[in-house]
């Protein structure tokens, strides 16, 4: 991967890491719409950024866009899969086939863009065997021989709080090293183990936050 | 709402208020462990945010802490509640029954911390009229009786892209002025309504994202 804006060994700030996905989302509606170019004020103001804002962004990858042309929205969309590593494929495997487990694993996005969820784990018996987006439920003893026989890059925990942990020691003992967590808990992980939450709490909070902002007649909009 | 370290129509930056809930989070397990104070050094580690980040936030709010004794947990807890406006009662509707709008309808944290969903909308007759979550799922062409009879605070929408701004523009024309979206689109409101998204892509793309970089020998830690 070439990132020319950046030197080796520097860390993208956590900011700009968080806009990523922003980008990629409204550039591939744009693609789609075949949209050919925009400029960065055009991107500012569909995103809420501002202009410089979104020129700092990008430049941390190196300066695409071109002085009163602004980006061409496909090789912009191309750079910034590349920046995310999304051009490759990446193997997962899901523990919990709950409501929320079922909806991640029907989660047609993520096939045609290379995340592919290998197989499903659960405890209930009432589950295991059953087929759910081409995979049978298998039961969670069979994780470890699973793990050791198909590495995983990307380990899912959608259990219920009190199985978390258990359930993130096993995946880390089977060699997981990044976790997509959308078990209402802190985990503990070793230090070279990623772990990226999903709390669907801290996304509500926000919004009562705001709602209340806006109530209180101190909202910003 | 009395907010002490801020003045009036002053807005809170985005930065303070996403990190809000992951206090709101860890100080409420720290309330059920019994714990009765802690330091902002003590928080920093914990959350992985500087001691001074730390101070710099919640003194956005007032000075909760006190020099050589650090915060009582239980006020810290319940002035982070007054601030991000949990302490009330919140009517919610949600619309899609799928696999995620049930996920969400049971999510238990809701019930216990005042947010209510008051009534589901489907249009899948295979859905409608089974209980969920204490509720019946009900024929969306219901929602705009629901909504004059029972105004409700927040709109959450979990149905298939395709639906998603049809099924924004039906709550907003029934009074909802704030939307939980998890529909992979990107809505189109009018000014004063609220969106908040709830994008498990991005979420899925930044833990990518640092997998990379770490592959790359880029990570920070």
């Amino acid at each position: 991967m070439t990132l020319r804006g950046r030197k080796k060994g520097e860390t993208v700030p956590q900011g700009v890491v968080s806009r990523l996905p922003v980008y990629f989302r409204y550039l591939t509606e744009l693609e789609t719409a075949r949209v050919e170019r925009i400029s960065s004020a055009q991107l500012g103001e569909a995103l809420d950024f501002t202009a410089a804002q979104i020129r700092s962004d990008l430049s941390y990858f190196g300066s695409f866009g071109q002085q009163g042309y602004g980006y061409n929205v496909e090789e912009l969309l191309d750079q910034v899969k590349q920046i995310l590593g999304i051009k490759q494929r990446y193997a997962m495997v899901l523990v919990g086939a709950g409501n929320l487990g079922k909806a991640i694993g029907s989660y047609e996005w993520f096939r045609a863009e290379g995340f592919e969820i290998e197989a499903i784990f659960d405890i209930n018996p009432h589950l295991i065997g059953n087929y759910h987006g081409g995979c049978v439920i298998r039961p969670l003893e069979e994780l470890q021989t699973h793990l050791q026989e198909n590495p995983a890059d990307i380990g899912i925990i959608a259990t219920p709080k009190a199985a978390g942990q258990t359930v993130c020691d096993l995946l880390v003992a089977g060699g997981v090293d990044s976790i997509w967590n959308f078990c209402p808990t802190h985990l503990t992980v070793p230090d070279h183990v990623l772990v990226e939450d999903m709390h669907l709490t801290d996304s509500l909070l926000r919004l009562v936050f705001r709602l209340n902002e806006r109530r209180a007649g101190n909202g910003s909009d």
